[in-house]
């Protein structure tokens, strides 16, 4: 048994020898994706897919409990309806990519995928607001976008990927405003509670704002290799939008005014946020409430009379409580152990001969490999403690993971050592609010801005690139 | 409150007059969709999509229920990809859109927007599958295609379509057949019970089956205008794909083996289905499964004390039972019955001072506008009967408009006779099984065959068209 245990845990390659493979390994080993022969497009197989709907399933009623409705646009975009707001064509065009025939016939007008659909919605509210009375529009679509990215890697880079888009339109900018704040926070109870990945809410500086935008709110996560990745944006449009496409309303005392815009989305790039946050070198770790499976029923010495009976039972038992399955196979129980530990499953449920004798049944937590014995007659209630304790397990653990990572600094000098000492991680560094001192750090230290926190901290008056006084203090970081 | 209501009604054009405008009518009025400017795509808005979501769930749980998983495939096939299939890509190519540019570079190879995915499913299959313990692989997606439509129509015909697309793999002929018709069976049961809608099951003749397909399998419902409309398709590959793709297995004797295949398919079409089966002039009229709001309580001079706030009591006790909603706003009933009525919501429950003091409410099927006093304290029971009404009504009224316009022939001049004595509908008529007559019944009564139905009857002994001796009865009708 150990020795098949060991050979599933050898097909993955540590985390420390190599992270990047050790990703990749987990994502093909642990059936998430696969590769197809479209470059940069894969296949989300059945795992990885249930993740996904998993998160679909909470923030759909996030979204739809804080009054948004689903709608679903067109995928393809005129490339002059593309062009209608400046920045925003520049900061797409050159990713998209462009249906130019449709049959044998070459297009009047050549189409792109939709990169982002902020132009088709702008189109539909030009049609459908015409009042006061039309507004707000709260909407959101679940899709698949294309981006011509030229490196790509499975859920954090790919060329195409699935996401929600929500688009609103509002009377005023407060009111703008304030939707564009509400979704950041959302989001970071999405992360926090359900995905247990602590993240940082901040405002993304002039240089990194999505193409149109004049705000971007992100949340950023520390992954376990000190790397950030941005898992959530929102962004405030102002009235920029309506403007460059003439979507115009009566208001209260029945003047025309330009309606003011947000839109926020958040990709399947979360499932590597979950990899690369609570993974470890036997595999997926998976928070509990996106899990497929929640809770894996594995009869040991299942031949012997009335075990696979009792497993059976208890299975029975848990699906009333939470995503249970049991395995019958005729694989060793220790192969089953690796296998439900490379998937990630975060509790499992062992019962023998010996354990029907005393009533009892041993509980595995996946985060720790604690066990603990439980009489069948507290099952139901310590399974649903023990699901909590792997959630806030591992919410502590990435925390502890980015506080540990996390390094205040006042020169380059500083920041150079840090990185060097410890690897990488969030730096906090005072910032002057010039775009070349961003680049100036980032070029000598290699860690570019990744937000600006709301939660704003005095670190010193300077800005630690130029000295001058300091406007902000900034997160840096290296990121995916 | 008569004059509004009447005005309400006047805004959709009669269904004697112009059916086609009828249907673009509720389309547009009821807000399921908006066009866009890009021809043949549209928006399906919140009220036409949250109709969709319903439809998955329902879907979803059955397929489940059956043993399916969901995947996502990548929404681009490379042209070499889609050519391994001989009759697969010449049905297919010509309406392909073709993505030939990615950023500001010419691809190597054109990628085409999937109009069906069995090549990308196939190829992911060659990679996953090696063994007979493999299979079987039952999948399904809920994904958006395209096919390039010279003429569109909303939900009928559009360039860019929602449906989901199941994709299996077996071990056996038989076993995939079985498949074939299981899935049959449950988009007939889903029509049937769910929508409302009844169904004829059969087989297209070979002119008509899928590109690649040996049989497909499909059920046909007839429309109030006397148009049939294909609501669902499940095809039988055999070993072709498989043959074409080179996807083998090592079978219980370790001999390699080509695997057999099916695919099946649903649309947003079935949305067009539920309009023009069960819709009048007055609007939209839902089959409470895949309504939106399956109640909607309406106030009556909710100006008077206590109104509003018993309305809101009935509301709330009815959202713990269905989808129920409550309409407040300053409109008149008038104005509310009509908007409900055209928006198709099944039930309508009415209260106001005079219902209070009698502790009754007022309920209104939407299909047959009849009116029921019920005592609040029967209120969730005569609901639930009340819903049940409407899709039992619904389903009968149906299948009473398919019998009265179902005219069996055994000449041609029958089915001319028929068709221009009674309108369009379905004919029933014997066939030889030879392409040429199927083509000749079209040339001169203008009705095609639709299906051969998998309960046959013997009409007469020879061919409705050439007088040899006849194989099977035929579906035949104009199609949408």
């Amino acid at each position: 048994m150990a020795k098949e245990q060991k050979k599933m845990v050898d097909d993955i390659t540590s985390m420390d020898e190599d992270f990047a493979k050790w990703y990749t390994d987990i994502c093909k080993k642990a059936e998430l994706i696969e590769y197809t022969s479209v470059k940069g497009c894969m296949v989300i197989r059945p795992y990885g897919y249930a993740i996904w709907e998993n998160i679909q399933k909470i923030l759909d009623s996030m979204f739809k409990a804080t009054g948004h409705k689903n709608v679903c646009m067109p995928m393809f975009i005129p490339e002059s309806l593309l062009q209608k707001e400046k920045d925003h064509v520049e900061g797409f065009a050159p990713e998209c990519a462009w249906v130019t025939m449709g049959g044998n016939e070459q297009l009047e007008e050549r189409l792109c995928v939709r990169p982002t659909s902020e132009t088709l919605f702008c189109e539909h509210f030009k049609n459908i607001v015409h009042s006061y009375r039309d507004l707000p529009k709260l909407y959101n679509q679940w899709v698949s976008v294309v981006r011509w990215e030229k490196t790509t890697r499975p859920f954090l880079r790919s060329r195409e990927f699935l996401w929600q888009e929500g688009h609103t339109l509002h009377e005023t900018a407060e009111e703008a405003i304030e939707e564009t704040e509400r979704m950041l926070n959302i989001y970071t109870e999405f992360c926090q509670k359900y995905l247990a990945i602590p993240v940082i809410q901040g405002m993304k500086t002039d240089s990194d704002k999505f193409a149109g935008a004049e705000r971007t709110y992100c949340i950023e996560a520390l992954m376990h290799d000190g790397k950030a990745l941005q898992a959530g944006t929102s962004h405030y449009f102002g009235n920029g939008f309506a403007k460059a496409f003439d979507i115009q309303f009566a208001d209260r005392n029945n003047k025309l005014q330009y309606p003011y815009q947000t839109s926020w989305g958040m990709t399947t790039r979360l499932i590597g946020a979950i990899i690369m946050t609570h993974g470890d070198n036997n595999g997926l770790v998976l928070p509990p409430a996106v899990a497929p499976v929640q809770v894996m029923v594995i009869p040991i010495a299942q031949h012997k009379e009335g075990v696979l009976e009792k497993a059976n039972a208890v299975c029975d038992r848990l699906k009333k409580i939470c995503r249970a399955d049991i395995d019958v196979s005729e694989n060793t129980p220790g192969w089953k152990f690796a296998e439900y530990e490379m998937k990630g499953v975060p509790v499992r449920v062992e019962i023998g001969p010996k354990d029907i004798e005393k009533n009892q049944c041993v509980i595995v937590t996946r985060h720790n490999r604690e066990k603990t014995f439980v009489s069948l007659d507290e099952l139901e209630t310590v399974i649903l403690q023990k699901l909590e304790e792997v959630r806030s397990g591992l919410y502590e653990a990435a925390l502890e993971n980015r506080e540990r990572r996390t390094y205040t600094c006042k020169t380059m000098d500083e920041i150079t050592k840090a990185l060097e000492e410890n690897g990488d991680g969030f730096v906090k560094a005072m910032w002057c609010g010039d775009e070349a001192c961003e680049d100036k750090v980032k070029e000598i230290t290699g860690v570019g801005s990744r937000c600006i926190p709301l939660e704003q901290e005095n670190i010193s008056d300077v800005c630690v690139c130029c000295g001058k006084p300091a406007k902000k203090m900034l997160y840096w970081g290296k990121a995916y």
